[in-house]
């Protein structure tokens, strides 16, 4: 199989924009989320991140990337306020909208309205989920980090509820993703449809 | 479509393997790359990490969670030892072997002699590399995060070499990452093998 290679030097050198999906290609898909939000005076924020990462499983905790140089933080400033946010599974049939918002759009402008997805509210939960996702989980504000390398924040929040289509959630309660037709992106700007090849068996030595 | 729901309270009564599978897959699909690295008195280790994150890409830095209670931290010791490992992603042909690095082995045995894949060294690299993997990563250590709220870890490091297969890099240097037959991981044992949908224009307003 034919390589391509890239030094140190080379990366360093590389126009800003072949870099950029290089290097957002180079670590393996991502997960694909919509976070919902809301500020104090009630406009709704919904922001697409392929950067969640699962932290832990009791409590239930994951966190999430933020980027210093892309769009406004206004998700970040409603988590602040509000001390909540929603994260719903990207699906084939809303993705194209989904990306639509990482361009940047004014502050009192819902991003919900903006790309045509539907915002749902749950019992008192404050943030707006996303109505045509499938998979969805309510988290509350936990902490953040600030990563001393580039500006970027990594934000934690407990999982305080879950959302999941019946047809998709295995017995021991694992959630098939490609029965719930959530995606997976690719660098930048790639989405992926996905097969389970299989779940291993657990042995122990 | 009818929905499986979960309150905080039914999270917190889950029967604990239940709740692994649950939290573990309900974050979205993950990214599926096995960490190489070597012991200052060169013993090898293979590590398979779902947790490699996107942190910037000027300058190219990536992170990795390190969970405290799973498998003996072989890795981190080692990184932290010699300042290098090396990122390369899980494809069809390896990942049954690369799921058996998730088990518990002594620190003097290398997981790759156990699991059957195949060290590979470049140039003055310290770190090996994985031979049968078609995406490689070199990274130089950065630092690292203590995670309060679990006592895990993010770990960061700079990417400071790349190689992909020619046929899965585009012109403007995105990794078609189906292409490059990388997998993708559903929570902690599920594996998926993915086809790009689209990659979808980039729009300014």
């Amino acid at each position: 199989m034919q390589k391509k290679k890239w030094s140190l030097a080379d990366i360093e050198v590389l126009e800003k924009k072949k870099r950029l999906h290089l290097i957002n290609s180079c670590t393996g898909y991502k997960s694909a989320n919509l976070i919902g939000s809301i500020s104090s005076d009630g406009v709704e924020n919904l922001a697409v991140f392929s950067s969640i990462v699962h932290l832990g499983s009791d409590p239930a905790f994951l966190g999430f990337i933020l980027r210093p140089t892309t769009v406004p933080r206004h998700s970040f400033a409603n988590i602040l306020e509000t001390g909540y946010f929603t994260v719903n599974h990207v699906n084939e049939s809303i993705y194209k909208k989904g990306h639509d918002t990482s361009l940047s759009y004014p502050k009192e402008q819902s991003e919900f309205e903006i790309v045509g997805l539907t915002p749902e509210y749950q019992n008192d939960f404050i943030a707006p989920f996303v109505k045509e996702a499938s998979v969805k989980i309510g988290c509350k504000y936990s902490s953040h980090y600030d990563i001393k390398e580039n500006g970027t924040i990594l934000v934690t929040g407990q999982i305080i509820s879950i959302e999941a289509p019946v047809e998709a959630v295995d017995h021991d309660l694992f959630i098939d993703l490609s029965r719930a037709n959530t995606l997976t992106i690719n660098g930048l700007d790639g989405y992926a449809k996905t097969q389970t090849i299989e779940r291993i068996p657990y042995k122990k030595l």
